[in-house]
């Protein structure tokens, strides 16, 4: 099995090396990440600056693949169009530093790179990881990445097949189960902090406490929140359908 | 009725500047946009890096609103809980130069805007005029843009209710209509155009002639190319439904 192996922390971010590692254990794993963190950038592109990349190996000194000075979703346009010398079987994203369910999937850079890959109709997983203290265990996260990976694969996913996985953090003690369950969608609770520079210019920094107030029961935040490994289906098509059913009726004019 | 403009192309665009003279004649309108281009930027928001806010004021020197040294969703979040005195009746995110249909929509930050005015619960509008040849008719865009936002707020759409609007190139001839279509999900086709830096560095340049090769009929893509206004109601709930009730019988082991 032919891997692509992204993320959005950057290809030298810890939380890529180890899921490269156990991903290794189904079949070649090929890198093309991010040169340098691009967290939260969402299904950002790049049209206006060049891509530039770069060769980059392992700590072994193997070959590991291309560093990217662009977003998540640039390096799987890269990999599919220019890089890889085969289209991959399986497109992964991850392991990222810190939970992505509920809203924060929308502006998340690890799973726009996977919807990038379900674009071009391969199978894609996003990986991610709780943040809850700053030594994330990224060795054991990855374990159970791949365990996760492999009974998706095992029900043979058909092409552009999408999930998002996350890991509760493992600070919280041991994981309860794996369970799959559809995004929350009450937004998070955010703040600004109001600060004014030496030159009397406003600015406001995003407050680091994102919370969910009121979490719907059996989504990927409650579970995530409870010590369940959750795994989301997910799918890109915006369409309100069942608003797009009522305006048949509306009549316009120009 | 109190209307938060926004964009994607920066508070200085002229896109933004004719919007807003049509929405005036609607209500009080209050600009909240980024400070420079932020184009394909999709969902980003600012983490990291403080958010500076800057008063700006109008060709007659009438006040305007804000320029955020930030993405377009991040825009959204700062007006409505830090800068708009008043939650706002409407949120609209325009008149962008260049459509947003299709796949493209993921991409955009003028729909992210739109759709992050949604989280808020607040009726949200994107607006984007197609860019056939660089001169684009910004005035009668907008004109067009206005009279289907009113009819949109004639139906009295509920809280976090979300559209996407494109209005077609003005050089292709008469309007030949408005039309409620489904997003297109056939990708674009896309290339990379490789060079090599005096440095002998590999470097990728997006190539600007996105095609969509097979648009379904009956969606934004196709009705655009064909001279029609295209309202696309949308929503952010990225749960592959089917899939997961699929999932619902596989077993899983730890």
């Amino acid at each position: 099995m032919r891997i692509l192996l992204t993320n959005d922390d950057g290809i030298y971010a810890p939380g890529l090396r180890a899921l490269r590692a156990e991903l290794q254990k189904l079949g070649e794993v090929i890198v093309v990440a991010p040169a340098t963190e691009q967290s939260a950038v969402g299904h950002s592109i790049t049209l206006l600056t060049p891509l530039l990349v770069q060769e980059v190996v392992d700590e072994r000194g193997q070959f590991l693949g291309w560093a990217v000075e662009g977003r998540p979703a640039d390096c799987v346009k890269l990999a599919l169009l220019q890089l890889l010398p085969e289209p991959p079987d399986l497109i992964v994203s991850g392991l990222n530093a810190g939970s992505n369910a509920g809203i924060n999937v929308l502006y998340s850079g690890t799973v726009a790179a996977a919807i990038e890959g379900a674009f071009f109709q391969r199978t894609s997983i996003a990986v991610s990881l709780e943040y809850i203290k700053p030594k994330l265990d990224f060795t054991r996260g990855a374990e159970l990445a791949r365990c996760v990976i492999e009974q998706i694969l095992a029900h043979k996913p058909g092409p552009g097949t999408l999930f998002n996985v996350n890991i509760p953090s493992l600070d919280k003690g041991p994981i309860r189960g794996i369970r799959a369950l559809p995004q929350n969608l009450v937004p998070y609770v955010e703040g600004f902090d109001r600060r004014v520079d030496p030159r009397g210019r406003v600015y406001f920094w995003t407050t680091p406490d994102f919370r969910c107030p009121d979490p719907h029961p059996d989504t990927d935040v409650t579970a995530l929140g409870e010590g369940y490994i959750t795994v989301t289906p997910l799918q890109f098509n915006l369409t309100h359908h069942g608003l797009l059913e009522q305006m048949s009726e509306w009549q316009w004019r120009l």
